[in-house]
């Protein structure tokens, strides 16, 4: 009998020591697999994602009250259809595009999440349907392939000339650890067996810009350093680490007991968009012994644009760096790209024996398991969206979008200069401005007046800022991601703060 | 000036300091997101999804030579479209779906990865295109709140009666390093700022069942607990840990001086699918002070079955445990669950502190943000996938799928009780099955037979199976995770190992 035959029989029953296995009726899931109904529900999500994708309006976020949002959705979640499906499907959509951040408005100026390039997006969904995972190459052929290849295609930018290594992974923070879990393991080989409480008398350290990301004060949380090894190296006025202080900062913490082991650095830091001097930081991890971590999470980027390579000068001298290509890359989350100097410090941040997925013989195809390599173990195929612009499109489409955005940072900075009622904190490096309102009858012992300022243009609805915490106190804080944004939209926004500033200091008066 | 007045403007010139600022070129990037462009690149790939969906042959992989495989993605990586974008696109998903584990066909029977709903797929592409991040209510308000009313629909399975939290994260390795996290920070409370190093002389230890998932061993490696400090519980003939030798292993390891604080349990182990005892755990673990942890990252689905309920009866008594959704309930990865008992739990895993993002007012609105009781700081709105298949079709669509195959691979294993040259290694509990092939001119010193089975079966194109060692040797390994494969196909793989088997025998011969 052939397997065909069976294939299609909707019910086969069998038989076993008196037990009758009676399967295949018919069963909603089942219809759940149509291809008609998928292409029927693809039809109406895209034509209501090509609406939104349409709509220039300038417009903030739209926030619920959480409970009144939950209650709505307890409501929704209660399986009564009495209008159909599809009907219910459409009220789904409409609901998550309406709350929302608006990525794609010119009001979005808020963080660093950013509006997607849609062909991303698109190829997102091919692997949401395969449902191909990227850690074993038997089952992630595709992804594992194109790694290796974009792994050179990156390096024309970098400029490595040894045996590099290439990972990806999911998101910034995870990215991040698995460096840090590197550089300790490198540092300390017999940790990952012994536990940290064998080191008898030794106190691991890492030494941070003041400005790094709370993923990396976290990671030695949870690798076992814990937070108050962390130490701080502080910054110079453009807000990059202080180079003058770094030596005297880490043989002061030496002579307290603690062993740095790691100095992290940031390119394109979170709170301003500072670049560190990598070159000189570099120089001085040698000095030092010390392994050299960049958190290029959100600058890496400028790799690809000849405009602002130079920001991150060296930063192939780094033992490990981290980027994020679903920030300054425009591609769905997440879709981090990991970096080592050399081939072997990737096999050391983690070590682990599993039969059912590592295979003992290395054969031609186990040997390019990234799962040894990467905290995951089922895995999204990531690099697919990306590598599909960049196949079809080439570098362009990124450098291009990232240097007008770039440019318009530094425009809304020649606006603030300009402005006598603003203080800008900061000359950008990159997409982030932060600044102050400072009105003549502003005076400083106004602690929370930023802060009200942020979140009373969040009420607004009109456009949606972040705020960040700069030398003591609250800035707000503006990210362009989004092309679509111009100069006019920077000045309405400054127009928009005047007077939600003014009825403020009105109401205190 | 009315914004909108900007808005369309092509060019804006912007002057300040005798710099001038021209910009708003019409660069092909911007092209790519007209909606118009982004309608017909989904027609494109839907059209081939549906062709893909609608393929119902059997077929295994179609595994290429990594070397061939990244010759020709160098090729396709050249920017040179002759025969244009929209055929390169269309060359490249071909590609993608050529090369992927064919999860969709009958023939796919080897991992826990599945073909998921395609609605749940759509709703996934739907994130990617908002674009809308889960860690932060004003961010992503929808999927916070969806969280919160999800944790009480599980609940209605689960039992909990206190105060219990409900996290998502990205993937089951994560899942199951934060839960063990909170069980360290939860003993140790200094170690989270002081490091391990600090604790000394305590040696921290996990028990774990002998057949955990490597991700809990790896775990222990990061958190600085030490591989070797893992102390591995016997399994009983069925591959459950031996509830006999529980509290014996563990006193046992405390007189050698290791502080065991943590009882790690499977619910679905990967292996072969077997559920440990979680009452019995749960009193062990009341007597010896154990913080239990239960990976049911598996076998957690069964929650919503009312068939398969009590395989985890008392996991409302474990103090945290992680369930993956993009495995048994068939949505796309990542897309996994963690439970804690209490709420203060969730809170002891990670403890940050960053002006950017977590709010020093715990106002209406941040006081829901998940970003410090989930190790992301950019995370997926995974929650929304599911709960739009939850709340259009309820727990039915979930729950009978599971039981067909829980069923199926019930009547597969009758089938290898039946055939006298095949052995059953162990009675599932789950849809995984593990068995060899043993025919007469079988000798038990043929240790690679197994393995060249395995592999002589993927090759062949027709089925893929994984293998696993249990008891010291090789096994071949089948999961049913697609129910359009019934008895016939089993049948037919059967056969195919016979004959496969046989001409490796008689070439041996």
């Amino acid at each position: 009998m052939e397997i065909s035959d069976y294939a299609d029989t909707d019910a086969v029953n069998l038989e076993y020591q008196n037990k009758t296995f009676h399967y295949r009726e018919r069963k909603e899931y089942i219809e759940m697999f149509d291809p008609e109904e998928f292409k029927d529900n693809v039809g109406l999500v895209v034509s209501k994602l090509s609406k939104y994708l349409s709509d220039k309006s300038i417009r903030g976020i739209n926030l619920y009250e959480p409970e009144t949002l939950m209650k709505k959705i307890e409501a929704m979640t209660i399986l009564e259809n009495p209008e159909g499906t599809k009907e219910k499907l459409s009220e789904i959509v409409d609901l998550y595009i309406k709350t929302a951040i608006q990525v794609h408005s010119p009001g979005y100026m808020g963080r660093q999440f950013s509006g997607v390039y849609p062909l991303a997006g698109v190829m997102d969904f091919v692997s949401s349907v395969l449902s191909q995972p990227a850690s074993f190459y038997e089952a992630g052929q595709l992804p594992i392939a194109i790694e290796k290849v974009m792994a050179h295609e990156f390096n024309k930018f970098i400029g490595y000339t040894g045996d590099f290594e290439f990972v990806t992974t999911t998101g910034g923070s995870l990215a991040n650890m698995t460096a840090l879990l590197a550089a300790r393991n490198h540092r300390y080989p017999n940790v990952w067996d012994k536990g940290l409480d064998g080191l008898e008398g030794l106190k691991p350290a890492i030494a941070v810009s003041e400005s790094i990301h709370y993923s990396i004060s976290r990671a030695a949380g949870i690798i076992g350093i814990g937070e108050n090894q962390i130490v701080k190296i502080p910054l110079n006025e453009r807000k990059q680490i202080c180079i003058g202080k770094v030596e005297s900062t880490i043989i002061e913490a030496r002579q307290r007991g603690l062993d740095v082991f790691c100095l992290v650095g940031a390119a394109g830091s979170t709170s301003v968009g500072a670049f560190d001097n990598i070159e000189e930081l570099a120089e001085i991890a040698e000095k030092l012994d010390l392994w050299l971590h960049i958190d290029a999470a959100h600058g890496g980027s400028v790799l690809v644009s000849d405009d602002h390579r130079h920001k991150v000068k060296g930063i192939e001298k780094a033992d490990s760096f981290v980027w994020d290509a679903h920030k300054m890359m425009f591609v769905p989350a997440m879709c981090t790209f990991l970096f080592y100097k050399k081939k072997e410090y990737a096999k050391g941040a983690f070590r682990q024996e599993a039969s059912y997925v590592f295979d003992p013989n290395d054969n031609i195809y186990a040997m390019h398991d990234s799962a040894s390599k990467n905290f995951e173990c089922t895995k999204r195929p990531m690099i697919l969206h990306f590598w599909t612009l960049w196949a079809i499109y080439g570098k362009s489409i990124f450098s291009d979008k990232l240097e007008y955005l770039f440019q318009m940072t530094q425009s809304a900075f020649w606006v603030l200069k300009d402005s006598m009622d603003f203080e800008a904190i900061h000359e950008p490096e990159a997409n982030i401005i932060c600044f102050r309102y400072k009105p003549q009858n502003y005076r400083e012992d106004m602690h929370d007046f930023q802060l009200q300022i942020r979140n009373g243009i969040r009420e607004g609805g009109k456009f949606f800022i972040s705020k960040v915490d700069i030398d003591g106190a609250t800035a707000l804080r503006v990210v362009f991601m989004n092309h679509d944004i111009n100069i006019s939209h920077f000045n309405a926004l400054l127009n928009e703060i005047r007077i939600l500033g003014q009825k403020i200091l009105n109401t205190k008066n």
